[in-house]
């Protein structure tokens, strides 16, 4: 049933998911992609694992009516709470962003103590914990939530005294247990990675999720059968993005994180999903 | 049809909307009051006039089941987007917190010159400064929207050298053009209204729109012969708090707003409304 010149699913809870886009883009560059951020809903950080699930369920049923091939979830909390719940529900083959991000953490610390940074829901979840010890149980995990990360992104604070002041807080506790590796456990936190790796230093390597998601979506394509080897023909749209608020303020933040130019976004209404 | 002994339905995107219920308690101590807090979809600052208005019309269908005798749209986002369409579609009094607040700034200004601070949504809105001009068309009136200010509340940040520093920068204009007068045009703000005191100086008078929506509601009830004037009897739950996400955070933050301890949320499934 699943067509190889059928696009991929891309859902957030708003903006953070279109750095996994950007990589997606990057690494597999004939595929067609269908962007869904909850804008009317955003942010998924700080809410409970069956408001998130909910949400989650009606974006696929969206996603589904569009005849995507693949989904993927690119927001941390949405993959932490709903991703093993809703995967069951469909055949279209789905991955989150956390065990892409927790295996590469697992391949690369040297002293076994990793940290995570992401919201509340993402590191009250534990989910990075788990995986990560289920590929190897010798090492420590240390959660920490950044809440304010993600409204200082959206402020566009990159490079800021403000936060780098934040960063100095929120990081102090994962510098003082010396952890060698870092995942930047939210889609936003790559927007703000030279100011999390100056606080960091150079000892500690950082974990983007966004970069190992789409190499492994690529994988699970090729596995699959489902990759597209032809350009895409003249004619398909490409990349379509959809929202569920009004798509004026997404467009503006979209086209800062790629350089693509994002032309059109369409509001749908996704509470009737 | 309304009934004096009938509670005051009081809503808000999420918390900040205790603090006018804090108001209501303590100026008019005999009354009822059911809450509701968006908080599954919270917050309302950043989001359209559609979707903002979408979400209020569910609520007032819910608080409408409560057999509410008056609505009050205790969210200064909600009051400048949805209120005027909203009230024509029931018989309820319906009272916002903007006008109370544009009416006392229009009063308090001597050199006719007033600052609104906001959410982006109420500043975009340009509605304080539409009230305040029915009312004395002479004065000017400046928007300022400060998007980090309810996220750093949220955090706990309520004094605080970040907190400060956010402040200088946002009322920075505001200072250079020499308001005499600020509107907390945002429920969250009475929270930080000493450091926003300290950032304008003793010559800028704030005006809290919390207070004036208690005293103005009392004058409506009053007029409109539904205030409960004896205590409420024994049995009857005087105050209920209803939720569209999970409660444990809600009561947390609400028992350091209200000092009455909130011992229970109910959470609902609003979008059925």
């Amino acid at each position: 049933m699943l067509n190889k010149n059928a696009p991929i699913g891309v859902f957030d809870s708003g903006v953070g998911g279109l750095t996994v886009v950007k990589e997606i883009m990057h690494q597999i560059p004939n595929e067609r992609i269908v962007y869904f951020g909850d804008t009317a809903r955003v942010p998924y950080g700080s809410k409970s694992k069956e408001t998130i699930t909910k949400y989650s369920r009606q974006i696929v049923r969206f996603l589904q009516m569009q005849n995507v091939k693949a989904i993927v979830v690119a927001c941390n909390t949405a993959s932490a709470y709903a991703l093993d719940e809703i995967e069951k529900e469909t055949d279209i083959p789905m991955i989150g962003v956390v065990k892409p991000g927790a295996k590469v953490a697992a391949e690369t610390t040297q002293n076994g103590k990793i940290g995570v940074i992401g919201t509340e829901g993402t590191v009250n979840s534990r989910i990075y914990s788990q995986y990560i010890k289920e590929l190897n149980p010798k090492v420590s995990v240390i959660g920490k939530a950044c809440p304010l990360f993600v409204p200082l992104v959206e402020e566009g604070l990159l490079q800021d005294p403000v936060t780098d002041e934040i960063a100095k807080r929120y990081l102090s506790e994962l510098i003082d247990i010396d952890i060698d590796t870092l995942v930047l456990g939210c889609t936003h936190y790559p927007l703000i990675r030279s100011t999390v790796g100056r606080t960091m230093g150079e000892n500690v390597t950082l974990v983007n999720p966004a970069y190992e998601t789409a190499r492994e979506l690529k994988e699970l394509l090729e596995k699959r059968e489902l990759l597209n080897e032809e350009p895409v023909k003249l004619g398909d749209e490409k990349y379509r993005f959809f929202v569920s608020d009004s798509s004026e303020k997404f467009k503006r933040f979209a086209n800062s994180i790629i350089k693509y130019g994002i032309l059109s976004a369409k509001t749908i209404n996704i509470e009737e999903y």
